[in-house]
């Protein structure tokens, strides 16, 4: 099916600015209960010991890139502001928790619940869609402890998966290159209904060009494609079957009363053409009864599924005798589906099929026949199929894309760093889980080559890195490892994209496309290296600035004693 | 948090009889539209080939079992009974519909589609819960062909996943052993808002007792856990915090005034008891404020995450001191929970200090305090853990669980084995991958001791195998596989979950809690070496009888030459 771009069903509220509404999540089940119960007790627990309104700061980010990679990309973040801009307890909700806690729990907390919204929180963030790094914050929120921790686990859910697709789709699509179109198609093996859908909406961001999931279609205007099954195929048994012979040319000016004669015409001039004699016999009459159908129905949008017999003897020659047959009308076939077997090869022996028909019957472009390929694919198989040779022009990639297969979750985390501007450190005999403390600021420095260097959190009222300016940048946890940088760009990369009421502007959530676009055009910004599949180089390690450095070892030291006693 | 066990939130609706009316799918995200363009671009073909209304027969089935196992449990098919109850598409739908297909499609198609139901489709299944094998059709679905491919896409979207984690939750079952609790945590990790929904689900099905995951447990009843985090403890600074230090006894025949200093001379006793001396010295003060702060809150309940400072100097030392305090009052505290570090040596040389105090202050039970452990475990970790010897009473499990790491899809497939009452096969050059055509009705046989011997297929029309008749069961592609079968017990597979408007009676949609204890008692009667992690002895080959055995190689022959002619 061809490319059927259409604009996302909220156009009307999705380019939102600051006084219009933010709709709720996409998935109306994402609700202030899709939380874990323990944010209701230390809801409980806060709010007896008076201290639920005290000011957090917690820190969302991961650890580790996931696939062996050296990125990832941050998504998600939409559902999160539509999430906690609509953050309200209904009295049913209100009700089940009551159920759900104590009977000892004091009516109070009910009432307090009853009026919490995130109107005294804030959210700040890297832009969705941007490359991103371990330990560096993807968000900052701030708010009322018990307020803050209740988004936790809903942040977590929307970020963590988004996070992971769109990163395996960057990674397919950086495997595959530029020029090969990419076709989400796991609807049917994803981890749920919205697994299905966040994987469509996410592989797009990450760099794909269309799903076959309709619904993804319509809530975000992705493209969407797709023609027919084996299922299809098998359906028919003879040509018998096809009663409406007759196709109207494209431009109208006339009939063809038996298209089916005029396939099997091309079908008998094909099998016994000089340059194709011997190739194959009699092909499948089932399948070419389908091909035919399918070509009745969408006379400019054919292509066939060609492997449910077997793909060079029966369901190549009976796709190219449709093809042709269409060809003498005015339409020009799309292409075929390869979907078993051994991709590299079927699709160079059915593109030499193509050409030769090109070369023998003098139709123009012919040998340029699109070939979409799918199965089981993966970054594994794309690179095999590049190093082998192959000429696909589109992939349809489903379960490794959507499951995640190689790497089915990405670790986000939620951590405080601040109370009552008290900065806090979570410790940890594995120094990779110790936290970075405080509120932050946090830069991108970009080199001379325009590459991006290193990112460097800071104390939040330190002054910004400067364009020019010799910078040391250090590891927040290894010594000896620091490094001195001059960036010729300096980019602040948390921005408030929810300010709550309390005050002015925040940044607009942009549409789809444009999160996407910036996707493609940051990941194009990246230096090569760190972006290949086996062994990237890593990016420089995350470092702090020399005076968070030395605080957060303060720190440190101050919070450690208590084991050391012994 | 104690068990808190809530009547699910559609208990009037649930227990529906063959009158009630089936609620829609728990996500309202499931419509007709969540499905792939192509079952819409096939739809249309057929519609226009006039062959819409053939009546089809398709069969949904696994070829393999997940993660090296021999069994697979079958889960989704009460949300694919809702989704075909409710199946209708909305204006709105159908123009988003025709919007997506060529313009030259006609107008009549849409007319059509705004008529599709299922009440011409029957649905047969296997019971939810049930314990499954490769080959055998999980379901089966007839009706019109076009509406029956409507609903290939939903109905492999909602069996894969919920199939493959409720078979991940059984698994961890049988590693972790009966007595020990199992608690589903993974709601953050989830791939998306009901990766995370469907995960709490499954899993309890699977065998799980409860989930941390709140909404789930307002929708489906399921018991919901929690108590509190590490930034919950980091969130105290100093005991100076406790302002309302007051606590009444459990009976109400007293207050302690001053919890926090009867809680500080436990803590002193015990530091300078007999059989502790010199085990820990001074122990972490926001700590300790955070844990008698959550006891304040839920005396009855007190349950505290020990190592975000040091297990043994500092978590375990604060924990008795504030349970010891809640004993003089008549409280019982619940227990400990451990998230990080050697869980194995922990647990033991925590039971030991329980122990310790059980004996040194006379406090009966103590010893046998509740100890729950969680930190990314698996059937891996689970299994090393019992190797090693622990003291773990219930396990908290994540990401592996929910996101089904180890094997993150499932491939259940949906294929023609029938049109128009003539039988279907889909070839391919992998036999594994050949369907076997026919409707077909499925048996379990079981042997003398209880335990199932072989699923059988056979015709629709032969005769059932009878129970002590002697009976060929025969690989379906191997020629020289097959066993005689004397059965003591024959179980039919396949019950009608859905007549459609047509006829009678169909199969009422258990419970939740129902479909649990089908899973477990399923997976208690099955042979104990074919649910073994490493190594299990393969259930015996799913057979055919003879007869279908003759019919589907005379088929193959009937399709195959098309090949052979070269």
């Amino acid at each position: 099916m061809e490319e059927k771009s259409n604009g996302p069903k909220e156009d009307g509220n999705r380019r939102k600015n600051n006084n219009t509404v933010i709709p709720g999540p996409t998935n109306p089940m994402v609700t202030p209960l899709l939380s874990d119960l323990y944010q209701f007790t230390m809801a409980y627990a806060y709010w007896k010991a008076g201290k639920h309104n005290e000011r957090a700061v917690f820190d969302l980010y991961f650890r580790k890139n996931p696939f062996g990679g050296e990125y990832t990309i941050f998504a998600g973040l939409e559902e999160c502001i539509r999430l906690i801009a609509n953050f309200k307890f209904t009295a049913e909700e209100i009700a089940f928790i009551r159920s759900s806690l104590p009977k000892t729990c004091e009516d109070g907390f009910y009432d307090y619940l009853r009026g919490v919204d995130c109107s005294d929180v804030k959210v700040y963030a890297v832009p969705e869609g941007s490359v991103a790094f371990p330990k560096v914050p993807l968000m900052r929120v701030e708010g009322p402890i018990a307020v803050v921790q209740l988004v936790e686990t809903p942040f977590l859910n929307l970020i963590n998966y988004a996070s992971l697709v769109a990163t395996n789709s960057a990674r397919h699509r950086f495997v595959a290159g530029k020029s090969k179109l990419l076709l989400e198609f796991g609807l049917r093996r994803a981890q749920g209904p919205d697994g299905g859908i966040g994987a469509s909406k996410y592989s797009y961001m990450g760099g794909f060009d269309a799903t076959s999931n309709v619904e993804a279609g319509r809530l975000f205007g992705i493209p969407i494609k797709g023609t027919h099954s084996h299922a299809f195929v098998s359906s028919f048994m003879s040509l018998d079957e096809i009663v409406e012979k007759s196709l109207q040319s494209r431009d109208g000016s006339s009939t063809c009363e038996d298209f089916v004669s005029l396939v099997q015409t091309w079908l008998s001039k094909i099998k016994w053409s000089h340059l194709i004699q011997g190739i194959f016999g009699e092909t499948n009459q089932s399948e070419l009864a389908a091909f035919i159908s399918y070509a009745l129905a969408f006379p400019n949008d054919f292509l066939a599924l060609v492997d449910t017999y077997d793909v060079m003897r029966s369901g190549i020659p009976n796709f190219c005798a449709v093809a042709l047959a269409l060809n003498d009308l005015g339409y020009k076939a799309l292409g075929i589906r390869l979907d078993s077997g051994d991709l590299a090869y079927l699709s160079c022996e059915t593109r030499k099929f193509f050409r030769t028909i090109e070369k023998e019957f003098g139709v123009p472009d012919f040998g340029k026949m699109g070939i979409t390929a799918s199965n089981d694919l993966n970054e594994e198989t794309l690179d095999a199929l590049n190093k082998q040779g192959h000429e696909v022009d589109a992939f349809g990639i489903g379960t490794y894309l959507v499951t995640c297969y190689a790497q089915a979750a990405l670790g986000c985390v939620f951590k405080l760093v601040e109370i009552n501007n008290q900065p806090r450190i979570k410790l940890s005999e594995d120094v990779s889980k110790v936290s970075i403390p405080c509120k932050k600021r946090c830069y991108r420095l970009y080199g001379k080559e325009g590459y991006p260097l290193v990112d460097i959190m800071t104390g939040e009222n330190e002054p910004p890195p400067k364009v020019a300016e010799r910078i040391l940048c250090r590891h927040p946890f290894s010594e000896s490892k620091r490094a001195y940088v001059v960036p010729q760009r300096v980019e602040e990369l948390l921005k408030c994209f929810w300010p709550g009421s309390s005050d002015g502007a925040r940044e607009e959530l942009p549409s789809l496309k444009e999160i996407r676009d910036r996707c493609i055009q940051q990941l194009e910004q990246m230096r090569p290296d760190h972006m290949r599949r086996l062994n990237p180089t890593p990016y420089k390690v995350v470092s702090v600035s020399a005076k968070l450095y030395d605080f957060i070892h303060f720190l440190w030291l101050n919070e450690a004693p208590v084991g050391e006693l012994q």
